[in-house]
Formats: structure tokens, sequence, C-alpha cells
């Protein structure tokens, strides 16, 4: 299995996709560079300005990407592309759009068959069990909360251990200890903006310039940084 | 139908419910003081110790609260209690709870035939049509999105204009903006912390001392302050 999954799309003050271009021309070198994103979770940019706003990056290191909202046939699109992209956006309603349009298990075969797959924010909550972990709003309810499932844990996007002064509500680290104790058995990584997991059969890194921060049921959350061991995680 | 729904439980930097127990014995002046908790979406401070916090702050009012948690005959508890209390924490471990144990249509009832109702948070999510507009995590997967429906719009509470600075996530106002993108029907009311909404029949009004935010597709999002008419969204 091949996976990249960041955090987010763009850091704070750099232009769209920008951190994320050297990894996955990276990622890509010896892969073919015909992708297909799915443009899905981009509710307020509209699918028609978002793939072109993604192309247009990616076009800079050699990709060639057509979007899904124009393909004829939308399975033999994922089928014959060499890379699937999934981009971020509202969660809820990603997840809604695929699995109404039956095309879960299309991307699921591929990818667990060798197809590179890239989700940034929505797109790596995809790569996970459930979309549990996300941190978008429901607007819309999906068929199930099961998502592709390519890892055995959970994603925490965006994770920022930020309090908001003089606010009551819930801050990310109380939302994910919510998550734990009703969901014992699994793991999250907190993953902070910049940063990304890259797998490659077997085996996980933690990429960019961060830590992660590791939350599981009765243990303290703790920290590793790139190049640290998270393999535990895949078993 | 007579309701009062608060943002938050507690305003930050004072004591557990401290700025609702004005309210709460103004609302219940002419009603019986026998309340029922539901403490459901209490996952991380579990049932006994939040009905225990909530019974010792409402007894200074002169409210009697038991917790549906220890009530034999739940059905009944609901029937005989004179004001159903719905407490804060997670809204899908909440609406989850209350789906299995098919306590929806018991409080429902009781709710539209005029018993009063009061929900902080995740309980004033309750109060709505569906749960679109929580910022809760999704931690569990409810039965399905739909909630009370005592109300024909949506409220969001702990709404708040703060931005991250530094951070890519989405904003508050971006997230509510998704919403209406994909529910053009319906308005919702960002109601900031301090703040609440209390219906007595068809009168609507907002309480505290800060606007609330409407947000509708199509619409310049627009900001009310407490005594202004509300009405229109009870049409």
């Amino acid at each position: 299995m091949r996976l990249l999954l960041f955090s987010n799309s763009t850091n704070a003050g750099e232009e769209y996709l920008a951190y994320t271009l050297p990894y996955i021309e990276d990622f890509l070198r010896d892969t073919g560079k015909e992708a297909l994103f799915i443009p899905y979770a981009g509710i307020s940019v509209g699918y028609e300005r978002y793939s072109r706003m993604v192309a247009s990056q990616l076009s800079s290191i050699g990709i060639n990407l057509t979007s899904i909202h124009q393909a004829g046939n939308k399975a033999k699109a994922i089928k014959n592309a060499s890379v699937i992209i999934i981009g971020g956006g509202n969660t809820f309603y990603l997840l809604n759009l695929l699995q109404n349009e039956k095309l879960m298990e299309p991307i699921r075969k591929e990818v667990l068959e060798g197809k590179a797959f890239i989700g940034w924010s929505a797109g790596s909550n995809m790569a996970c069990p459930t979309i549990c972990t996300t941190n978008d709003m429901p607007i819309v309810e999906p068929l199930s909360f099961q998502s592709l499932g390519f890892l055995p844990f959970q994603i925490n996007p965006h994770y920022t251990d930020f309090v908001q002064q003089g606010h009551a509500g819930e801050t990310r680290d109380m939302r994910l200890r919510e998550y734990i104790l009703a969901n014992p058995g699994t793991y999250v990584v907190g993953l902070r903006e910049g940063s990304l997991l890259q797998v490659e059969g077997n085996q996980l890194m933690l990429k960019g310039n961060k830590p992660c921060k590791i939350f599981r049921h009765m243990q303290d959350a703790f920290e590793i940084s790139p190049g640290g061991d998270l393999n535990f995680l895949m078993g």
C-alpha cells in the first residue's frame, strides 16, 4: 500500500499546497503521473474551481490531473489513474457523495492493490477506519461513518494544542479524549499542520518538522517526532 | 412550548452553571421543581458525577433534580418530571443513547404538550431539527442525525468569530457557511457564550448580553441583539 496523508493543504502564509509539493514529487518519482482528483469535500469552493486550483499547482511537478466530476465513467477513471488524490473540505459531504455514487469500493480495491493514494485534511480522514476523528461540522448525514479504512488507526488532521482564552467550548484534546473513551481499542494520531504520514507497504513514517501526538485509552498522550518508530500503529 | 436553551453551561472564570441560575429560576417560577436530568452527553465526566454537580448547583434555586441514569422506568421518569434538563458534552454520544434507549419520542411528546425543557450546549442542539450544527466530534455514529426538533431552525452553541492566527483549519463561520450551502432552506442561530434563547408558546427571545448571529443561504450573515425580533425564525 502506498499512501501520502497530509494534515492540511496549505500552511498559513504560504502559497496553496506549497509545502506538499516536494513530498508529492518524491512520492510519485517512480509512478505514473496521471492523477485522478476527487474534489467532493470542496462544497464551498465548487468542484470546477477546486480541481483547477489543484491541477495548476501539481502541474508544476509534472502531474497531469483530471477531476472525477468531469469523468463519464467514474469507476473506470478510478481504475485508469496512476494515483488517486482526495482533497480537503467537509468530510461528511465528501463521504456522503462517495457512498451515494458507490465509489468507496472501487477506490478501496485500487489502493489495496497498490495504487498510490494522496489525501489532505478530509482526504486523510478517508484513509482511516471511520470519520469519527474529523474536525468538520456534520452538515449532511452520510449513509455510515465507515471510511476507506486503509489504516487501522485514526488521524486527527489540523491537530492543535491551542486553547482559546475566555472560551468554554471543548479543546481538541478534550474532543480526542472523548473519542478514545468511546472507542478504547483505537489509536488516534494528532497530525499537526505542516506534517504528514507516508505509508510504503507496512512501513509508516511521519514527515514534516513537527512531532505528532498519539492518543489511546488508558495511556497518557505522547509525542513522536519525525523519524521515530510509528509501526506499532499498524499492528 | 416552553424552552430555555443556553449556549454553554459556564462562562470562563465563573462557577459552574453560575450565569444560568437566574434565568432558570425565573423560567421555572410558576412550574413544579421536580427536574429530570439527562447526563448522557457527559462521557468524560461520568453520569454519576455529572448529575451530582448539576443537582448541587440547581438545589440553590430550589430545584429537586434526579438523573435518568438512576431511573428504573425511564419513560415514566420523563412523564412524571415537571421539567426535563439535558446537559452538554458530546452531542453524538447523547443522541446515540437517546435513540438506542428509545427516549426521543417520550421526551418529544412531553415537551410538545407543554412540559418545560432546559438545555445547554449539546442539550440545545437537541432542540433543533438535526444535530448538523454541533461543534462536537462524531465519536460515535447515531442511528440518524434527526434530533428532537422542537424548533424549525438550527442553533450553533458556543458560537465564536474567533480566528486562530497561524492555523489553516476552518473557522466557525466557514463551517456554518458550508452548512447553509448544503441546507439552503434552514436558518442557523450562532449563539454566543453567555447567551440563551427562550421560547414561550410561539414567542422566541434572545437573552444574555451578546447579540446572536444569523446565517442563511444567499443572505449576508447578520446580528440581532437581545430584545430584537427573532420570530421570523419560528415561521
